[in-house]
């Protein structure tokens, strides 16, 4: 490793603080990112409150500034410490970093473009990278699992009920009829969607009796049919959880009755530099997904 | 097989492009069909709504046309090209395909009648044949089998709920009166229905304070005894579950924990010729149902 | 059996009529029950609405005259044809059979009084005796097992909502206020539950930033508790299902995987003549509460 | 035992009282404690109804002053028969305590302050300490550990829930706008919080043709998350139970296919004098927890 040149250095020192939590400057940086980032959603959902913005306009908009160039030179950084720049850009959190520098530069030239907030909303997504929520569900949980086996049943039960919805909307939508606030089937399927899923606004209710009885019937569907995905998923779960147990029980003949989770001791938060994949086992030299060598 | 007579052979292509799901012809179709029953559909629901009708007036009334001449001719190849005509006619899915081309013929006597639109939006049960999503649910599921084994229990569930629901709704008739929109005996089990599957409306509300007292339990007792329906599907699902992965180690003794379930590996998409029985085993020979040979 | 009198017999006679569902007669005298309760219910409900009650008060009180006299007759023929008439009358369907005969004599008495509505309502409990439902939970279900053994929990799970509600009631009142709906801490209470219950009314609704930010918190909690129950009734009716399993492969031996349950297959729906005790095992000669011969 | 003083004799007599249960003298008082408990409540709820208290504002004001000096009796006693009074004061429940003492004497000093209300409800939490309904849940239901074990991964799912509904807020803010009562991102954030957990108030509802639509989605998604705390929260529980089983069997040999739990048999409702620590074993001489004697 004595090859290895100043200016690599500087990058792997970079890459070390951005892209790792394990270290004390890699947590100090993700700890300001977050604070970055739910400060700069709170900022958004100020600004929108009108007697806020009237107040403190320029505060806001300053702000804003701070922190998208904050985001700017987090993002620049990002791509010149990876060593397949391209590969993160085109990734998932790569297009959402560069989403959320952009609203506000767009909003020097499209002045006064209001859907630039959800933009900004989007910076959001962030979150889950920081406090790493999507692999402390799918590693610990098996909940992940869990939902990608019942991912089929739950499309067809979502289909069923979205045909129900359609066909019973049409039905109130003649029983009802204009008059009573169904004014068009989508409105009727709007309303049926509404109920079926025992949100009930009550911004348009049936008032004939023949729309009530089906609005009734409707309702105790809705009240029961919500056992389906519950089994789905809780049955699933279960099984995924015992599962789990049963193959450790076989390959550790551990003595405490529920060993940890291999993913949960097994694993760092270390991640390769050249293809950024996580999940490498404790004490691994290279990327298994790539084969880089890890500490390089 | 030689002494089969082109006019046959040409009914059995057409049979293989309508009935199967496998051949390139048949996926062809079935792409086509769904298409055109969404499309309708779509139609149905755009015609309703005012603003649009008056616009594209002609073009809903043209497409609608077509769409019914193209149902017609699928209709008559279906009867055409099965060998027992009266069973497809008087079967579910052949009921549903009547249905689905009749409502524009129909409209030409019935000048303006309303109703046919139900009968239009009848033909989305069309797409569970297309999309075999019964199938799916009952040979993988075993969900079919967990909501048949809950069935009576569920009834019973419903039945004490309705129940419930008069007498209490006959109370808060009662207690609050025609003075706080509790009309009449219907309208406030109507109301119970609303309140006990945690839809809440709020089209109608108790106003005094025993009424609201009263409504207070009807709630909570609506929001535990959904545990009820839940508890029991869940529990069924699971059983349904374990029990078929058990009679699979039985039968197999498999080496994986968890075998494919054999309604998955063993069936094929075919359709008996002459009964239209689906769910034969691959490489059957003969249908399991009427003995028909599968290959004629 | 040759000492018995014929005028003994007679009662037999219609004991056997009244009380027993095996017999062609029993049967008949069921359904007839069945449809007079029903048809009863409906006439308190029909009379309810004013515009019917307007046009057919007639009809509706000859009808409820002979349904109360046919109640009258069948109430006075249990009592006669049963051993123990005292134990029948302070039974629990001895007073709901009195309650369901007594609304239309006491009308005679006290004129115009509303309230007598909700007796008559309570008819609709006879149908429980009918259709044996609540015996046909118990037997076959585990359910009322289930919900028995995680009655304790559900208890103190509904306390500590109570005690939940109550605490973020006052809160709210303190927040919104009079000016918002939220006129007094009792109100306040019944939109709390009214909001964790997720039934959501929306008669009254938060209007400040701070009441809405509680709002929020005390639905996710709604949404998430709703989890405990389910979990409790779901884990203790697994429970109860596979217990009874095991306890039946003990003691049976039995070859195939679920076998029915005792409760199914032993016990037969005669009931005692002298204490009316119920679900005594098939070929039992005596009552198992009371010892009285079972064939007198 | 003979060198005890009669000083510190009527200390324990006092501390029996209150702290224990068991005793007659205890179970008296713990009535007495729970019904003024109850009856502060209940005034506090009173009184709040304008009508109420203007009538009897005299008698609510006399009543909260009894109840008042109770409390604070009780409150001293407590301090006083504790052998360590400062854990006592600094503890949970001694922290209760004092708050429900103070209200009506801090009225005298604001006068006029409404939030001494909330003061006044925080009482209610001590209804937990006399029915011991915390220690209920986490000895005999497993649900305690269900929802510690369950507790990580309900969080990831709110805060998941969280940044859904913000965005979507977000998203619903540009598509509805001002004119259909979404205000500004919090309050469109708060009708997303309403509709997920399918509450559905009704104050606000989205009133675009593509706002009903995002409305259906975020709808659905609740009807169908609410699946993933029902599963885990299930999952858990049952593992806990059968867990508990498990060790039962291993630690007993028991020939009852379903042993009590230890923690029902073997403890005690006593309380050590010393450090108030509960849940001593049977015949415990001495507190597990500061090793002071349990009979002094």
């Amino acid at each position: 490793m004595a090859e290895k040149k100043p200016h690599i250095d500087w990058k792997i020192k970079v890459h070390d603080i951005i892209y790792e939590a394990e270290t004390p400057a890699g947590k100090l940086f993700d700890i300001i990112l977050l604070i970055a980032i739910l400060a700069s959603i709170l900022l958004v959902m100020l600004e929108s409150v009108e007697s806020l913005d009237n107040q403190y306009h320029a505060f806001f908009d300053i702000s804003e500034w701070v922190i998208t160039i904050m985001f700017s030179i987090e993002y620049i950084l990002r791509i010149i410490s990876v060593k397949k720049p391209l590969k993160y850009i085109t990734s998932f959190y790569g297009v959402i970093d560069l989403l959320s520098t952009l609203p506000k530069y767009l909003s020097l030239i499209f002045v006064g473009t209001h859907a630039l907030v959800a933009f900004r909303a989007i910076r959001l997504l962030r979150v889950f990278r920081i406090l790493k929520l999507v692999r402390f569900l799918s590693a610990s949980n098996h909940l992940a699992t869990a939902l990608k086996a019942s991912r089929a049943k739950i499309l067809v039960f979502v289909l069923t009920m979205l045909i129900t919805t359609i066909i019973l909307g049409t039905v109130m939508y003649l029983v009802e009829g204009k008059e009573n606030g169904f004014d068009n089937i989508p409105k009727s399927v709007y309303w049926c969607i509404v109920t079926l899923t025992t949100v009930g606004f009550g911004d348009i209710t049936p008032q004939t009796p023949l729309g009530q009885v089906i609005a009734s019937f409707v309702m105790i569907m809705g009240y029961g049919i919500i056992a389906v995905p519950t089994g789905i998923v809780t049955a699933e779960y279960a099984k995924q959880d015992s599962k789990m147990n049963d193959s450790d029980d076989k390959h550790k003949h551990s003595v405490s009755p529920i060993p940890p989770h291999p993913s949960e001791i097994d694993t760092n938060s270390l991640s390769c530099h050249n293809c950024m994949q996580e999940g490498h086992k404790d004490g691994a030299k290279f990327c298994f997904n790539c084969g880089h060598d890890l500490n390089t």
